[in-house]
């Protein structure tokens, strides 16, 4: 690691929604606790790709052996946020073997017949995977508010099955972690921009993401109350300062690594006498 | 690519099952069109990851706006023979967002209770996705093979079945590459050994590879048979020599490679005006 620099403090600390969190004092362009450039963030993601992977690896192994540990990264942001950089830069150097990835789109008429948690339940990570949500059940909580789709009683309800359902999974050995991406409305509007500009991305673009963008101020408000009342002990909110990418991923890759380092991985011990095993092996 | 060694021949041309293929005449420390070494061959994938991965968004890009073309690259081999490597250094740098990965285990038994494509079909790529099978339905003339599971009528039944199956797959769009890594006997001994002299690789040992590694011979009869049987124009077989996992990693990319070129992919023009949307956009 000599030469690269490092996290001065841990971004599951300084980016940890606490308990008067105010999402508006979040400045998105800062880089709270990492005192590098934009090179040096890319060092250090690239840096520490091996170690995530080696901990997904012994996740992996000890789900093998009878162990019920799993991690689920939960994100959730405004349109062009980056949530698919995360995906991309941060979490497909593990092996995609060990990688639950799932993308949460409009529900399907089948999806709307059930309780909201119906197609979430579905998709929670097994035994020894990290299971990544690109999007989640809290959009039943964000979009749903901001347009009524559901009633403040119905909201209410929402929120407490949240906490239940976290906890449940908490339970069953899952660890959380729960990422808002925050970039700036300037920033948006910049990044729909580049899209235009580039015909290589033209297909990204649509005109429903400027609808949404109408509604910033009421997204904004959404997420605060989702923050407010599903902020908790086992699955705090990190809201992740993001209008430079390359921050918000080095914070991501510290929030997952952090979470590999809570759940203290071990190889399994061999169940099988190696000097034995050597042998029939070249015997073989 | 300036400094890169390339490839003299494809490996979709040199690695291809010809007409009268003898796997047995395949040398797996061979590396068919490459004059390269080690190193040469990581800098060669590193150089083409970028390729690879807009390659893939150009895929998924069409998808979005009707296009129904899509990859499947199908990995079968003996245990330690580096599927798991293909997944992890190959097809892992793309989007995982554009990737479906399947690795199939031994059947359950609801799978047994039907049909053995049932659970095949099941795992198909959806529009405009790669998707990876870390063994498939050909596990199901293999080792059913090998052990007498499937009388000679119902191996014969099921070669007809999955050439069916292949070919309605390839009419609706999906590219098929079907590769066998090709480790010999010895090779295989020498990772099982390396597998237990590393602490941190025991949790993939198991005896029961070695089981199957008893009847080699009756494998190699049963990849034989298969390939003759199943090696179509639209799905051929290619056999990758697997003794040296670089050599075999950088073949799996030129196949995959192939197969995207072949698809002819374009960026889909845009279904609005550029300038408009950006007018929209600024006052937004």
């Amino acid at each position: 690691m000599a030469g690269v620099v490092e996290f001065k403090q841990h971004p599951s600390e300084t980016l940890k929604a606490g308990n008067r969190f105010v999402l508006a004092d979040v400045d998105p362009d800062s880089t709270p606790g990492y005192s590098g450039n934009k090179a040096d963030g890319k060092a250090l993601l690239a840096d520490l790709d091996g170690k995530l992977g080696e901990l997904q690896e012994k996740l992996f192994a000890e789900s093998r052996f009878g162990g019920t540990k799993r991690i689920l990264l939960i994100l959730q942001a405004m349109d062009t946020a980056g949530k698919g950089g995360i995906v991309n830069h941060v979490m497909a150097t593990m092996d995609p073997q060990g990688v639950q990835f799932k993308a949460f789109k409009a529900p399907t008429e089948e999806e709307k017949s059930y309780d909201f948690l119906w197609r979430i339940e579905k998709e929670v990570p097994a035994a020894g995977m990290v299971g990544v949500f690109d999007r989640s059940h809290y959009e039943d909580v964000l979009i749903h508010r901001v347009h009524s789709w559901a009633t403040p009683e119905e909201l209410k309800r929402r929120y407490v099955a949240i906490n239940e359902f976290e906890e449940r999974l908490t339970e069953s050995g899952t660890k959380i972690v729960k990422v808002m991406l925050y970039i700036s409305r300037d920033e948006q509007k910049a990044r729909l921009l580049a899209r235009l500009d580039n015909p290589a991305k033209h297909w990204k673009y649509s005109r429903g993401d400027l609808d949404e963008r109408a509604f910033w101020d009421d997204y904004m408000a959404a997420y605060q109350a989702a923050i407010d009342v599903t902020n908790s002990d086992i699955a705090p909110w990190h809201v992740v300062p993001a209008n430079k990418k390359w921050f918000a991923r080095i914070a991501v890759q510290q929030l997952v690594l952090g979470a590999f380092s809570e759940l203290k991985l071990e190889w399994p011990k061999a169940d099988f006498d190696v000097a034995v095993e050597r042998e029939i092996v070249e015997r073989s």
